[in-house]
């Protein structure tokens, strides 16, 4: 019998390589493929599926040995200059995180880290974002380690359906209260923004932003249900944000001239 | 009868302030509303929902009698901005555009014109983003005045779903060859990029991305098609990416422990 070559597996963030969280995926990948990592080589948070248009980014390789990268670029470009640049073929999975804060709800379409993993979607290639609930890099993420190996070699297995994106959110309990997985929508949410002046001068107001996150975890089959209930969440998030069954409602707009 | 208050409408784009699209939008909004104005200070395509985490924003008020307002930050934080510090009330409509360039397909994913509107309709205003196929500054929009106006009185008549933004694509043809509006899904599409080695020292090598769009022009009821045939495409985008209709195929992903 001729042993299969191990699964080529892309890693990339949006906390940057220095985080936790990234470490951690690694350590589990490495029990599973060849690695490549490319990440962010600072924070780069909130960035959506942003990609740098306006100026170079570039790359450097942080180790001598292992296939690790730092990019000056967001998530999305680390993916695009992994594929085009690093990579010896297209990987067979890409990973995303462990992001250190919440990707549920409405933070799915501000996430830098499930973007990264849909700019892999979009190439082809079966790609998983994994974030924990707490924000604290203190957080212990080794016991969710079976978890990810075990989802990941499903999905090494079974891919994904085309234009799929696994968003997964681990919650912030102790680990032995977690009760069990669970495949959700996205529940309703939004930020209620505070912004705060620092500085004015005779023409520009300076502000900065925070704000609070409002969801609503009353529906059963979302992931603001689940996480809040002790599950850790997994939706499957489409590139493809037409509202199909929302058609109808709107044909009155469309017509001849 | 007492007269009804004029519509409160909020204008904000991705190619900044001084970009004609703009202007041509603001120009359309002023027979139809009050115009606040909150737009970037310069270029930011291809910005997604990205926000501003890792520094301040300023706004600016650039003209002493219009509410024109330039800001350092994203499409995204300019609509959260406008909301939270420069309009008297939330607006009845958010209109974002005209884009200089297509956001069609899966261009919808990167692009700050869309996302921009998007903010909005997080925030519950009935959204529309508008954009023009050609990517030239000197592009003739005055033909499709009649049509923008028409399509927010629609809107600002009978709202949108909750939920939904209307992403607007002109096809970049003479005005008179335009056959009518179609309400449409997105075609699968991609970017195939290139990178362009700028400089290299001893531990970095700087690119420059570009790139090709690919798209499947085949399905008649995408956007895609109607573009290439000569209609303006419209396609309800939902802030929520969920794939409801692939949970079966992913329960065997579920599971308690």
């Amino acid at each position: 019998m001729i042993k299969k070559s191990k699964p080529l597996i892309l890693v990339v963030n949006d906390d940057g390589f220095f985080s936790p969280g990234i470490k951690f995926l690694i350590s589990v990948m490495n029990q599973l493929g060849d690695v490549y990592v490319v990440a962010p080589n600072s924070n780069r948070s909130g960035l959506s599926h942003a990609m740098t248009l306006d100026k170079d980014i570039y790359i450097e390789k942080i180790d001598s040995v292992l296939n690790h990268f730092i990019c000056s670029g967001t998530p999305v470009d680390c993916v695009k200059i992994a594929i085009n640049k690093i990579l010896p073929r297209l990987p067979d999975l890409c990973v995303s995180g462990v992001n250190h804060g919440s990707n549920h709800s409405i933070n799915a379409l501000y996430s830098g880290t499930l973007h990264g993993a849909m700019e892999g979607t979009i190439k082809g290639i079966p790609s998983i974002s994994f974030s924990h609930l707490s924000y604290s890099y203190n957080v212990d993420l080794s016991p969710f380690n079976k978890i990810v190996n075990d989802l990941v070699v499903k999905i090494l297995k079974n891919g994904l359906p085309f234009g799929l994106t696994l968003n997964v959110n681990f919650p912030s309990i102790p680990f032995p209260a977690v009760k069990g997985i669970r495949i959700c929508k996205q529940a309703k949410g939004y930020w209620s923004e505070e912004f705060k002046l620092t500085m004015k001068d005779d023409s520009k107001e300076y502000y900065n932003i925070s704000g609070s996150f409002e969801h609503d975890a009353k529906d059963l089959d979302t992931d603001a249900w689940a996480l809040e209930n002790n599950y850790i969440s997994i939706v499957p998030i489409s590139i493809d944000s037409s509202a199909l069954n929302n058609f109808n409602q709107l044909n009155y707009l469309q017509y001849d001239f």
